[in-house]
């Protein structure tokens, strides 16, 4: 304690990295970040931009950087990016930015990433349900797992299911995203012993649109598989993350 | 007019059937039978047991054996079951009563069976959906149409499925029920250049139960095929038989 | 298969003509298009604009044409169409553009229309429903049937729905396009012995607007008819051609 | 005031009764009966019955009738019809009791009955949906009006229907009762000029059931009609019964 | 017949006038006008703005004047507002146009209006139920009804209410339109022997907003009342009309 | 704890009493039940013995009775309670029962009645609502609040309502209990400014029945108050005991 | 009376004044404002300024000011806030604005602040819910309380909550604002002796988004608490606000 | 396959257990029985009782037993569950039933117990949600994991959950399992680095009851969790099964 406050009084260590390691979380003008997420809970907590200013959305990154040399972001529009990038350019030149659809992963050169002995196979039904699936992509590439990505294999020209089947049973776990009937993970569910994580995907117009029938159609499969929220490829990828980490550590 | 009149006066016809003959429908004490219907609309008017009280279904099918030689129930119970048998062993003693699940047919031997050359393929998903799958069975039977019954291969277990795709492609139209997340329809449609009706049922529970996530999920479809409310097999029957009918007037 | 990788290497089918004749599917940067369905299922693959990108709608249709000398696209928004319009003046400036409402149909000089015999009755209950119906219309149209319109005919004046029964007896199959309440396709089907197919449309306000009263009413109908979903025009459109083409099929 | 005391004070005049000049309502064992209703809104209070004790419904009838001479019970079970009709041959010897379905009206020989000349037409499209129209009927009875009732018009078969045009124009005010898609209160209103109240009625299974599909088809209706809640055939009745007095108000 | 062929050969009928006489309806580019509807069902067919081009509300708007010398259209904007003004000027330059909100009346001097010896009370519980109201505004005063209007008058101040209860007495008929919780027609109905048509409106937030709840409000009122869907303010006018026009009638 | 531990070896304190002062909670076969919800939250954990087997209902009141003198259960039915009745005979001879209803009070001569300076309001609306309103005056009576009771005074017939105003503006804290449109919070709120609590009941039928309309109708209130779910008379008890008590703690 | 006409007369107290003294509401161009509800209910009528016209908004407030010397205003815009303001600066000079997201008060001079001695804890769940808290958080320092502000405290890093419990006892009612799966409430609830009102907010996405899931999980709280509806702000405020004032009463 | 025939013809292996190893699945007179899903999926295909006649799950379970020396089923009743038992005393005398709740499992002693060296925590969060758990707990059990179960420690009293984390934190997998609000998951999987499968229960009455609250809460949860439909043991049980033997294999 002693020494980690005459580290802040000299300067090598800021208050907000101090309030990290004492009590887990930082107070910045934005709120809470609970920078201890990542060691407690095995994945990060992630910045839904979504809903945020621009101001409240920098500030919470710089506080993931300043306390964890790393932030996540998700659901980030162009707009909030834009400015995001360029205010990193002053408070943290050295920082890289990775963007894939509209997840950001910010680190710094300190960031030491980690290795995860796992394969995590994400799957897509079509081509609406590929921005849903890098969230949960860069999710897990953020963990350290090796991503085997499958995409547009939808049930309505089966083969392209079938073909790709030998392939979807060497992944430790799978994440299969859909929109409309929502019914390749029942399909894709009875044909591997893998743990399979159902995403329902925001496509579809009409009655059941928006999802809705989708996550009826996972919730209601009559092979076995667990379900996200509709488009929460953060909560997927994350889910997968821990039952891959699970295995890497069994595996060491 | 005067002809229909003095068969009336001199006993050779009924009032109900002339008044059937007059209008189009008969006016007893359990409503207006539609006596018409087949001549107009292709199908018969079914008399929904279910909901109505004894007596009015042995009324209505009386009606309906008088007007039309036949008559077609659905959602029968039991006790209701037995008091029409009763009745009719009075009313109508050389009718043939037939039964499947809870869709009775009765005919007396002045009904001339239609013969319709086409084949109606009725699939199901599970042990579950065979009583609904029933009703349409006993609709397109009583159409004359051959039926190609083959139950039981819900996408679980896909090789079950795949068995049986070039035996559903023989098929003049498809009806095929299931219920949970209902994906079979969507599969077979995939499959085969034949019209698919999808019949959700309504097994499953929590939510998406009683059919909903089935219903949903096929008119999402990603593949093409209409569709029927929950559980009405009298329908997905009905609109088989019209689809057949037509098949069948083309070749003839 | 020799003679095919010869007529790659030697320029006359390209690798994209090639994999769709070895795997059935296509795959480019915007998914995987599959140029086989028309042989499989009847009805092409069409390509719904709403909700991908304009690059992903252009090579979608790009691929489409390649493989299989038309594409046909749903739900285009103008601008869409204006880039896709030049896009493919460039890249196939011998194909035809065919635009009806939202819904469009492009074809090279290769392409060989088929020929259908056999009329599908397309109705309207009112001008709101019409582009809805031109979804179905197109596609109906693109498979060589005979198209019968009757535009706005809604039952609040009956005398307009009752002047067209004798036309609409003439189709081989209806498609009855309503949205509010959605009682045009009842009482349709209540008149004639053909094959009707529901399409609900998403018109009306307040409690089971957005199509879904219509929707219920259809479902709910007590006459026989299928349904598709609301708005649905593809479908309702595909599912008449397949049984337009097994009447065709019967009648030669 | 003294008057009124000195009559409960020599008898002529029950508590009740008392209380029910004074207040307008009153209180018993069973809760405050509106004994003013009647001449305040101009339908008098009606006792549900479903989901009240025996006794509760007896004690309610017997204020009902000590205070107003009359009463009205709707949705009443066998067993609580039994009950109120044995307890009142003690407590109300004289009353007669009239039964239509689970509708029942009591009234003394002191009760005056109304004259209403006007006629409400009461319409249901089937079978099932008499038991609920039969509430309306009782309340419109009870008020004075002449009942034209017709049955079993559903617009499945539309010559059952438009045989009864001339006549529902007859009316002064129209209840449409139906269940299922609930076309016939849009259809009938298309056609006269009178104001038409729909009536949901419970029937139908699957989605849409329970009278849901009616009600909101009702609600969307494309011509213009009023609604009340599903089978609250008492609500149609009342409605009817004041547009009818303001009528014969306006006669007289 | 001959004769009205003569009239439109000598130009004094155009062929739409004809048509309309003969048929009832009229067809143009958008659609089919039900000019008779005025005649046969008391009000006239309105023109729904909302989802229709310009272009088609001109057309439905002249064809309308020209048959039947009115025009009545709800929910119009501005941008269609004024191109309807400004087209008028040409083709209809002695046409008057009346707006309130989004409500539009057109008449040319050839229109005979309307009397109608009775008053439609209509009532708001807020401000923002007023654009809904002024929907069936005009309706009534259109029909040639006078009209008692009474805003803001919500039970949250329940003085507000009461203070007008004597005036909401004298009206013939009543309309009540609430939004949020919709008390307002179930305190008015308690107080008032009227038959009064509850407005439900589309305001509110969070569960039960868009109208919902007052909508289910009403429906489950504990008074008598009839309901029209939420924000249907041209059917609940429509109604209130139908309803004094019967009083109308019996008192002439 | 020494001395915990040797009263536990002498008798004088049994396990379970042991483990409540030293965990809070008491482990039994029917769960643990939270000792020191009472001290800790204000209001003691109630049994819900709905959906509880009737060992687990006497097994947790007895442990209940056993750790804190009193037991508090809801929802029982007349078979638990006779077994309950029955059961504490034998295991606690001295217990009084006092039941309301389906509420149910039990405790020991141990227990130390509490005082509460303080009156909660509890009003019905109508007969109906008085079930659900007994699980909250029970709740709050065992707090020792003064309870004033006004049943049956929905705003069918406001006189009823308003004749009681100053005797609920004497309440500390309201509770109103209604269903159907669940008019009356919001016209009581309207009127006093006392806290009141709006407490939907699960009568009425149709659509917005169970309760939902009046749930939703008191969220979307014009007024201020807050709300419990659908018939949840124990929550609505305890909030106003919490209230009432922080008055008390005011007042003394 | 007569000294009021005559203030009127000479120019000492405006129409407007004299009516809100007479009726308790004043009746101006944007509708009939409460000015006597903050005397009646303890809260004053807010005006939404959402739906409304930005002449509705700023005429409602200038009569508010002139009648009560305040207004207080709910989710308004930019727009709206802007014209508030310059039209305040001539009508109304001395007026003092206050902004804390989209909740405005103003008073002038003349307003004399209430005193409270109580304090309302108003807690959030994380940085989307702070919105909807400033609501609160305006009503309740509007009337003079003690506000504890302890924001983005959600359940999800639970030592952030746990830290701030001792913190949250002191209050005398605690509002506590979730979106999401609003577990907050619930957790805090469990482990305080105040009453606390839950405050769900419309954040998450997907199935239970828009506030749903928060609303029905705090519906369904095991703990006691009551509700408010989603993003209700001014509710939940107005509803602590009378609680704490009947505190305050009880301490003075 | 030769061989097979000669052990079919010599009896060594019944026509259903060739069956099962030629195609997989085997037909009897309740269906197909999909005897290859264990080692396909993992998972056994458990036989869901309810629904069934006690006919059909005799059968299912008998076919089971002769081609997979076991059975599970799900959710059985009383009568299903001794008609079950005294059939296999005659035609498995040597098979053990083991029963908990409403789950079963069925071996014969050639039946090899696998073993899984691996934990699953089974959670509870209330005497309620045993039930349902105890269908993932004889998943797992049969399934040959280790079962750490822990009841009872929902949020409502936090201390009973916080005692419990660390013994939490042991498993390799948790299912946690929770009615009403559901926030319990949530809770947990904020506090420990285990993937956690959220098993919302259809306890609960009112607005959100049948598990609908707790579902949608579990998919809003502001952790990472995924989720399987309300009272989905089974599936819950099978998903940490599969994430287990993952576990288990990267072990060993």
């Amino acid at each position: 304690m002693r020494e980690l406050l005459e580290a802040v009084a000299d300067g090598s260590l800021s208050p907000a990295q101090a309030q990290a390691q004492l009590q887990g979380y930082v107070t910045d003008d934005a709120g809470r970040f609970d920078a201890a997420r990542h060691d407690r809970r095995g994945i990060p907590e992630a910045i839904l931009a979504e809903g945020k200013s621009v101001e409240q959305v920098v500030t919470l990154a710089e506080t993931a950087l300043e306390t964890t040399d790393r932030a996540l972001l998700t659901r980030i529009s162009d707009r909030q990016y834009r400015t995001l990038a360029s205010s990193l350019e002053e408070s943290a030149p050295d920082a890289t930015l990775e963007r894939r659809g509209s997840t950001v992963r910010v680190y710094t050169p300190a960031h030491e990433p980690p290795t995860l002995e796992a394969t995590v196979g994400i799957v897509t039904a079509g081509a609406v349900d590929e921005g849903v699936a890098d969230e949960a992509h860069v999710v897990c590439a953020d963990a350290g797992a090796t991503i085997d990505r499958v995409d547009d294999i939808g049930v309505a020209a089966l083969d392209r299911t079938l073909d790709q089947v030998d392939r979807l049973r060497e992944a430790d776990v799978l994440i299969v995203a859909a929109g409309r009937e929502g019914a390749l993970p029942t399909v894709v569910a009875g044909l591997v012993d893998t743990p399979v994580i159902g995403l329902p995907v925001s496509s579809g117009y009409g009655h059941g649109g928006d999802g809705e029938a989708a996550l009826a159609g996972m919730l209601q499969s009559c092979t076995v598989l667990s379900v996200v929220n509709v488009d929460a490829g953060f909560v997927a990828g994350g889910q997968a993350t821990l039952i891959a980490r699970a295995i890497d550590a069994a595996r060491n």
